[in-house]
């Protein structure tokens, strides 16, 4: 894989220490923004900074279809991978609603659509045209992950050069709660009944099916779990590899890396077993509702921060969750200090 | 009391009717969108509009002392309730910062500081400086409870006036979380011991002393728990009672009422309980660390957005949660229909 892992450095301690120390001068009682000041401290720990800046951000969305569809695991038809990237190029899905609130770059990756979306808007990169059925026959080859990483990679550097400040991935792809389950059923060694859910809205005998298939499916690949891309390849998807890149360039800029639900959190375990440093980049912006998520953010060693039963994907639910973050930097930068404000300390 | 009461009509169920069937229209999976769909309907009920809207928020945050800080309550001297107050007018509080961030109205009531403030930016209101300490009498007379809910009212009044879309009730108050505390003890029946907290920061003597003085005080007070005025003035700040009604005022004028953290929502399950219909405008914007909320949200009968261990009050959660709701109503607003951007619904 033509990306240099090694280059990932690790957090800076050194600033993070600094920075607690200066959040408890703030004109508040000492601890009373919680999680507000561990997420500043983590945030100026990534950049080195003392006032770290998120804004603004950039949000990378990832769209490919899924082999495994062809198995009838997903309560939409597969064609609805290409017309929601339709409307995400007119504008109308969540995530667009979302990013212009935010304040967001938003760029739409076409990395494997089963079908050809011309639309100057699209960054084309498709590496195929949809994974293969996994049930039959491996998602893609280990060239091709690693290909959809690159891009990934690539598309991640691009918009922290274009001036993002931090990175929202998100992802569209009819099928690929079945791919997340698979890996994640994989990686933790949970059974899979634990991991599936309804994804976009199977009814409860689909359920059973789709765990049913994806557990047949995991015995057929027989995937190295040590082996981050051979996972991938067996069993993923290609948007799951292009957030995985895109995670993996946020880290070796120094960019915080804002993880979304289900999916995007099993593309957040591939990036940190492909470089550990990696992982103390990520946040993860919400507890979807999809069963497995909980297991993924567990393995991933993270506490999310909203909790609003979501389970759209595209990135939404850490867009939503982007104003926490930035409120956690404006309380850095703005807040007066009790010696600036004249405030008395406790006890004095 | 001169407040109209019966003025304060129920929410409107029809538009919440249509709001939901829209929200199913959206180019999103059925109810993937969660708590956020909820959201959306209970403010399409409030306002009586299919598009709601809750920009700009009014932030209202009301300043008193509390005579009870004379028995060693709190962590923090009765000072530094001036103190803050004035740190709110320079700009350099939690609050402040939070307000410009979400781009509220913001102002501060001076409704019972111990100290006189001049200062041509605060809205001076005193009805006293600061309450009687209710270990030794009571807080407040009945007609200063009255005048003081009626100043919050006029306050919320005139925000509204102003253009305020949604309101915002903060407080400050040294001593205010025992106040809250013996409050919530009557109303809910339960035990003062499981419901006080460190406030500021007490230690654990300083909290055993803070939960003995309460039940003792409730003891010499002996309020009636059915005549929410009655507690108030035993046992109530004046801040407490600006909220109150400050929130009278908002479900008055449908204008959806964001409550903070745990004095704010004692302050609105008093306002609850002098007009039921009131309830309907509230939401709880965040589940505090001080551990007699997650009792007065229960009481009051909702569920928080978000928990974030905050103990700041001022209503720094509920600014903090300000974007979830406004996300809500741009969900309505902006998204496009399956109909609209050629998207199959499930099963097509």
């Amino acid at each position: 894989m033509n990306i240099n892992l090694d280059t990932i450095p690790k957090v800076n301690e050194e600033t993070g220490t600094l920075v607690s120390d200066y959040i408890n001068t703030l004109t508040k009682p000492i601890g009373s923004l919680g999680r507000l000041e561990k997420l500043a401290i983590e945030l100026a720990k990534i950049k080195g900074e003392q006032f770290p800046s998120v804004t603004p951000p950039g949000v990378l969305v990832f769209a490919a279809d899924h082999g495994i569809t062809d198995e009838g695991v997903s309560a939409y038809p597969k064609d609805v991978t290409e017309q929601m990237v339709r409307n995400f190029l007119q504008g109308g899905a969540a995530i667009n609603v979302f990013s212009r609130e935010i304040g967001a770059f938003l760029e739409i990756v076409d990395i494997g659509v089963a079908k050809d979306i011309d639309d100057e808007q699209l960054i084309n990169k498709k590496v195929r045209y949809g994974t293969a059925n996994f049930f039959r026959e491996d998602a893609m080859t280990r060239e091709e992950a690693e290909k959809a990483i690159e891009i990934g990679y690539e598309q991640g550097l691009n918009l922290i050069d274009k001036g993002a400040q931090c990175l929202i991935l998100g992802e569209m792809g009819i099928g690929n709660t079945s791919a997340s389950s698979a890996i994640l059923a994989v990686l933790s060694g949970q059974d899979v009944s634990d991991l599936v859910g309804i994804g976009t809205g199977l009814t409860s005998e689909g359920l059973a099916r789709k765990a049913e298939i994806i557990k047949e499916s995991i015995n057929r690949r027989n995937p190295n779990r040590d082996d981050a891309l051979d996972c991938l390849a067996k069993l993923g998807g290609l948007e799951i590899a292009g957030m995985t890149g895109a995670m993996l360039a946020g880290a070796s800029r120094q960019v915080p890396i804002l993880v979304d639900g289900f999916i995007c959190t099993v593309s957040a375990l591939l990036a940190s077993k492909l470089s550990s440093n990696a992982n103390d980049y990520m946040f993860v912006m919400h507890q979807s509702a999809e069963p497995g998520h909980k297991a993924a953010i567990s393995l991933l060693g993270k506490e999310p921060i909203l909790d609003l039963n979501l389970r759209l994907g595209e990135g939404t639910g850490a867009a939503l969750g982007f104003p926490i973050m930035k409120a956690a930097t404006l309380m850095l930068k703005e807040m007066a200090t009790f010696e600036s404000a004249g405030v008395s300390t406790k006890g004095e």
